[in-house]
């Protein structure tokens, strides 16, 4: 098949930008900078500066921050350690799921742990790595705080029973992976549209063999649709006149990528 | 101390914006979207629509891709997986470091590949995970091949050294591990400007005690380091006008952040 060599941006079906706002353009240089003593190391080879003489964050006062951080509510980005706010079952829920949500919350708090939630999945045949795990958990939350409560289990629950049935769907020779051709049906079943640049980065992040096998496992398949659905969901929200370009603050960009990458 | 609150955006080091070019403005609500038929599934406890009808990526082809891919050159964006570029040692290269190299290449190839490089830097006392050296190949030579040659190998080597003397630095007690204010010195040591915010992401994040300890042991310092150096470089190219912030396309910023997933 025949690919558009220029396409402009995949735009997960976003309508085409308008004329007055056209996408960001690539393939220009950049032009020269006014960085005449950037702060940055650029020659990994060569020794840091002693002292550094940068500007941007505010420069460091003598012992801090051994003293308490401010309260993170004052960001003006909001904590990435919010705390959850407590839930109930919605009605009707499966009997068996709210019971297994009380035998992990041994100490009845009303919220389980990461490990507590390692140890109720794999009572459903769902077994996860912590890494697994805390994607999960920021994902149903968009808190780091590693909690959960009635609310966002269930949320997990249901979520994992469709990714299962849509792993096990394009899982057709039943091997227990999927290719990449496969991983693109099942991402696009889900919503999400990538490029095969995008799908190659995918399926070599996440085969356990290192991209021997190119394919992916069920449980690196849940990673891979948490963070496909999750930094495309934060750049949605950045895109707000829906144009396919976002514009990130450097504390915003940070903010948004590090919760997917190391969990 | 007292941490402003709103300070403008944590800006690395740059020139304050200029008045034409106000950073990009927080706070405000996005303006009411024009997503109609989100192709999303917004909610992750509805199954998905059988059918996809969104737009965005070209349709899917009966068979593709399991033809084979386009060839990857055609990208705006340059491939992710371009060949490395055969290399030498730097005139006056240590002899031990090359001969390190030349055991560990072992076919001649003038190329060492992951679990090479991994076995190679731990007869210099530099344990690593795969994940790790899989982060430390993708910075040193920004493509996602896993294979090295004799210059990256140098600057590997090097940086390791820089890296590792700026932790025993910041590490006063000799307890193997560095805690938030250190990280932030060691940081601030590279040129790197962290908000308080993202400094506790971090920790959490790099933490192997699962946020216990709230410190980071050196195999996780040079993660941390890798991912902070490689995203904030990443930004940095995008904010070409110096203002703090920066444009990606929907496709950019998965190619921008996708590489740094350690998986």
């Amino acid at each position: 098949m025949s690919y558009p060599n220029n396409t402009p941006p995949y735009n997960y079906g976003a309508p085409p930008p308008s004329s007055t706002q056209p996408p960001y353009s690539y393939g220009q240089p950049p032009p020269p900078g006014p960085y005449s003593q950037p702060p940055y190391s650029s020659d990994p080879t060569k020794p840091p500066k002693d002292s550094y003489q940068g500007g941007g964050y505010p420069t460091p006062q003598p012992g801090y921050p051994s003293a308490p951080y401010p309260p993170q509510g004052s960001s003006p980005y909001g904590s990435p350690f919010a705390s959850l706010v407590p839930s109930a079952f919605p009605p009707g829920t499966d009997p068996n799921l709210v019971s297994s949500f009380q035998m992990a919350d041994r100490d009845g708090s009303g919220f389980i742990d990461d490990k507590e939630l390692q140890t109720a999945l794999s009572s459903y045949n769902q077994s996860f790595s912590l890494r697994t795990v805390h994607l999960l958990m920021y994902h149903f939350t968009n808190t780091n705080t590693r909690k959960i409560g009635p609310k966002e289990y269930t949320s997990v629950f249901y979520s994992l029973q469709n990714w299962r049935s849509i792993f096990d769907r394009f899982d057709r020779d039943r091997s227990g992976k999927i290719d990449a051709s496969e991983l693109r049906e099942a991402l696009l079943s889900l919503g999400f549209s990538v490029s095969p640049i995008v799908l190659d980065l995918l399926v070599s992040k996440f085969d356990k063999s290192g991209g021997k096998n190119r394919a992916i496992e069920y449980d690196n398949f849940i990673e891979c649709c948490l963070t496909v659905k999750g930094l495309t969901e934060k750049f949605k929200e950045k895109d707000t006149s829906y144009t396919g370009s976002a514009s990130f603050t450097y504390e915003a960009f940070m903010l948004t990528v590090l919760p997917f990458l190391i969990a």
